[in-house]
């Protein structure tokens, strides 16, 4: 196999550059407001953040070369973008941060010249943040997107577009928003969506209350958004209709790998913690650290994140070979959201009460992470799908 | 054997209107405050709280008769406690929540009649709250007791105490504080410690900071506490002194089961709410909770519950019979800190996106029930515990 | 709780008499044929060991008094069960092994007099075998027992049975068959069955192959049955018609309950031999035993075998009282079919080489007790029968 | 990174035509002899198998050219042996089988031309078998190969070497015999072994018993070796004296990665049938595999399967630049053996009875798979050594 896991000189630069950059400028802000960005300013800590990342040259490693990014593809953005989620803020700072990093990806892909211009572009240089507009409460599209219900109808010049959706991340606040409504067919078949871009003032467009969550270093919240009779003009239909699932396709795989990305990063800094408490802890005639027991979890979460790693390795592979990779990524999703939750539950058990107090930030960590397995498609989604695929090519063999 | 695991018809009707005081008087307050109960009032609502439980004929079921308890022995605290514990409000409510409940207990068997009279009846009463100050920072009495560092010296008519406790509940508030002093050896020895009774106004006691964890449902804080110069009168050594490691463990038994009771009963509300949601909400073509990783979750949770629960009739009878039961209660405690944690855990994932938000109290659960696996020992302590326990038998048969 | 988990002296002296004997006589006899009845000797063996237990007094301790047994009720026999599984040829010793002391125990409660006569009373005696024959090859009734496609077709003064069983246990040697067949219904109907007696001489009773299997400790083998045309007369039926789905609970609560018992006999027994190892050998500097990642896994099997008996005396209770105890009984037999492979498991671990030699018996007594996750219901079965409770209340609550 | 997970063309067509080499001609004897060598013909049996596979082209794939073989690194290695694998007798047929695989891969590394004339040629010729013998009983070298007892003293023109082994592979039969021997300190020291290589006609050496082992498709089985004053002329001291600690480590990471890839192979078999049994099985109205909990089973063996692979190839890289790759094969080791352990043990599960009977060869697989977690360190010697460098490091950053 002709393998090199090496990175190159440009890509290691890179690397080094955003670890500094995190640790120095980004984490200290995260630790004085507890990991809660909204008490930490928000929006305006987000601008102060971002111009400092410019300032370092650390800035949107992800977006294109022309929006002013580093143009990495997965397999270098994984790296980097563990680094980044070294501190719970440092995706914001970064800007590779959900929901944007993934609609920055997926408007570099699908979206067309004009559509580029006027949202990609800004999206890109942090002048804006974006929501991506999916998930509905029940029985809408949740766990199943199958089950929209948000629906958009053909009128003169664009389309009508009529729902309620929840859990949007980042919309309080966001410039624009990528709609997915049914366009075709009925909730439960698995196809007729059309994506809609649809700048946030758009009349119909209403924001209602964040709904809170364990986790709090994402910005503009988790939301409720509602659609009532909101007009979208033809050309702001993103890709062709009927195609959204297909376009959905395109984001969630490596939307699903940077989430893994960046919350490993955090899993690591949990990890470094603990080691440095048990390395420096005494008790029972001992440093803790050289208890067998302690051993035990400082080297299964050494295990985890290996393994973790080693899969992302895998899946960016594949995505940059062009596949959607939904196999591979769904494999590296389901393993990385329980095994960073492992390891942020490991690094507290290892620090005992301080673990569970705020004078260490992993109750925070773990706080933050528990979401994971449930964000992006529940473990047991995605354990579905890749059995579908085994056994579905079994029935098929033995036919 | 002669076995009957049914309650006595007093001791059902005192589990009954526990269950509906609980659910339809605390419930609500909690809810209303996020669970959180510095918020929602603190001592303003204890007291108003357990007014309501007196009303109802619920309150301080462990307490003795003659101050104004049930007499309730551990079998029969088992059903009521986690009754009690459905809401995390209701063990205040109740006056069964930690730390009080645990020194009611070890004042009743400890205390001289004066003291019991000082002491024990106001805080059996609710008058008064109280706190165990044992725990230490490092490099003190943490995980290991012996490394207790806390002095108290012998002086005329009394002893003078000094050190610096941390991690003690209920501090802030507290009417009295029980201490644990070294009165013999060095920290690292295996006794030569004393328990004092101080009220909280004696010169020299300051409760500092409240250390934020993340548990927000025990009154009075999780605190730092400084002991300078502190006296304390002969008549208020609790018991003989040095013999402290020993009282601890009249102590430490039951506390540990009566955690076990009440985390076990916010465990199974944790359940009942994720059951009630999957026998409901629909997806993937059917009902969630006919889903087989749905049945598993379910199910798992399900042995998580009667086990916990089975255990804890074998540690509450050998209390009862007057054992220590040091084995016993860590097995017990050990595997219900981390079966109470799982499933709380996997009611949220059985509730996706809802799971981890605040609609539902599951969040707030799971960040209350995952410091039992550090508090009243982390589970590796216990399990040294039992080990050194089977492994010591072994080497002395060989022998 | 009017609890009392001690034992009267007459158990007690039996659980005693039962421990000496198993270890003393039964044992070396096993460790000579590393754990292979067949080997060992058969039916042979089980005469000769059956006398050496009649002589110790310790014979059939399940059977009623009137049958020369001491009619011990469940919550008696899971101690001295589980001393009697100690050894992997305990069982059969005891006439306590499956599948005959499952049969017992059912006969007992369902058979007429003539039929307790002729078949219950050599049964209890040991003066022959029995075989239960339910289980069928795909798409029979395997885990899905309303699956039976074996019938039986009413004739003049009888019936007439025809079908193919397997996994038999027993049934080379058998003197009778206990036979369900489908008497009403199709293949899928949860209704329809009824049991028959008849002696293994019935003409077009054929047995078949041995499946050789995992494990090699139940005399008679796992074997294919063939009925052709087997005629049953009318006094032979067990019970009632077509209620054979309902004997069978009779019989499978408390035989799952009497596998836990000798399974985990066997558990500890993989679980002593190892703290012996650990408690003498030495490596890295230490006593085995004494090494933190050892002391977990000597902690860990004491949970598990703690937990198992306490869900035990839960589960014997409720079928004491009457009850199928179908909950309780899926419950713990879930639980410790998979603690009891786990406890194992560990043994071996703790042993290493010497572990997975034949040097010590741990590696047969894994082999033994693997196919108990399967047997008697796969865990998966079970945990689908306990959620389907829960969830089916839960449903029936929200109307 | 410029990482490339495809094969070259040769690679490729190697990985096929092994495949089709093992499934076609090897699979069949192994069922024939339910995976037992010995059973099967023992040495006998290899020198057919191994001309077959001269024959198609597949022998030997990992020797260096110039010995026969096709020369492959680790990384190309890893695919040619999971085919290998995927039957019991896969490994001995292609030569690729412990301890034979590496002992040439350490030849090659350190061997002298002579040396390798003498012992190298003819083991990838499959002329001979080699075995090496390093493991102690207790109290001597077993987990802790620190604790070597053997011992070689110098005399004139060679050594004379005295020790007792155990569980030392192929030792039967073998043609030589590499021998670790302390010629420097004592018992518990970590350095002053030496490498000799001795014919095993050599005066003094003497070949025990087989020691019976869960697994049974290792050729030679696992014995016992006794030396008795043998006598080693200075020009077989493989490499240089002393340092026979740190030639170990250069057999010992590729021989783990080895072991991954061949039974990784034989894992994917038992999930390959297990799913080919549940896409046909039908059951509580659902084909099995259908069924969310046979679904579960099913992703996590997939899980299992990517990750084990993902880790070797990071630590075949790591080897193939030349490092030891210490931490990274004690990761993917201890991992791997786990979850080979994990899968085989799902797929016996998701096949009920079958599972656990000789009609399927997953009892025999698991049997078989067990061992790995002790053999080349079981899992808690790998655990302790990725801790120790992880806490060491960080011990040292504090100072």
């Amino acid at each position: 196999m002709s393998i090199d896991l090496t990175y190159s000189p440009e890509v290691q630069a890179l690397i080094d550059k955003t670890r500094t950059f995190v640790r120095n400028e980004i984490l200290p802000i995260e630790d004085k407001f507890l990991g809660n960005i909204e008490d930490a300013g928000g929006d305006d800590l987000r601008v102060s953040m971002q111009r400092a990342a410019k300032d370092a040259g650390v800035f949107a490693p992800h977006a294109p070369v022309e929006y002013g990014g580093a143009g990495l593809n997965m397999s270098d953005r994984a790296p980097v973008f563990e680094e980044g989620g070294y501190s719970l803020f440092g995706p914001v700072a970064l800007n590779i941060g959900a929901p944007d990093e993934g609609n920055v990806h997926m408007l570099a892909h699908i979206a067309s010249a004009a559509q580029k211009e006027q949202f990609l572009a800004p999206l890109a240089a942090g002048e804006v943040r974006s929501a991506f507009a999916m998930t509905e409460p029940a029985p809408g599209a949740g766990s199943d997107p199958a089950a929209l219900t948000t629906t958009a109808v053909k009128v003169d010049g664009g389309w009508k577009i009529d729902g309620h959706k929840w859990f949007i991340t980042g919309a309080d606040g966001a410039g624009f928003f990528i709609i997915m409504a049914r366009t075709a067919g009925k909730p439960g078949d698995r196809g007729g969506a059309t994506m809609f871009l649809a700048p946030a003032d758009t009349a119909g467009i209403k924001v209602g209350r964040h709904i809170g969550t364990l986790d709090k270093a994402m910005i503009g919240g988790h939301c409720e958004v509602f659609f009532d009779n909101v007009f979208v003009p033809d050309e702001n239909v993103l890709g062709a209709a009927d195609e959204g699932f297909s376009y959905a396709q395109v984001r969630l795989g490596p939307a699903r790998m940077t989430h893994v990305m960046r919350w490993l990063g955090a899993a690591r800094r949990g990890h470094d913690i603990a080691v440095a408490q048990v390395a420096q802890r005494e008790g029972f005639g001992s440093v803790l650290g050289d208890l067998g027991m302690v051993q035990k979890m400082v080297a299964d979460n050494e295990i985890d994140i290996a393994a973790t790693r080693a899969l992302l390795v895998q899946a960016c592979f594949a995505l940059d070979q062009g596949s959607h990779a939904g196999n591979e990524t769904s494999i590296a999703k389901t393993y990385a959201a329980e095994a960073i939750f492992r390891i942020v539950d490991r690094s507290i058990q290892m620090c005992g009460g301080l673990g569970v107090s705020d004078d260490l930030p992993l109750a925070r960590l773990s706080r933050e992470v528990r979401p994971f397995r449930v964000y992006d498609g529940p473990s047991e989604v995605h354990r579905w799908a890749i059995a579908k695929r085994v056994v579905g090519a079994a029935k098929k063999a033995a036919r």
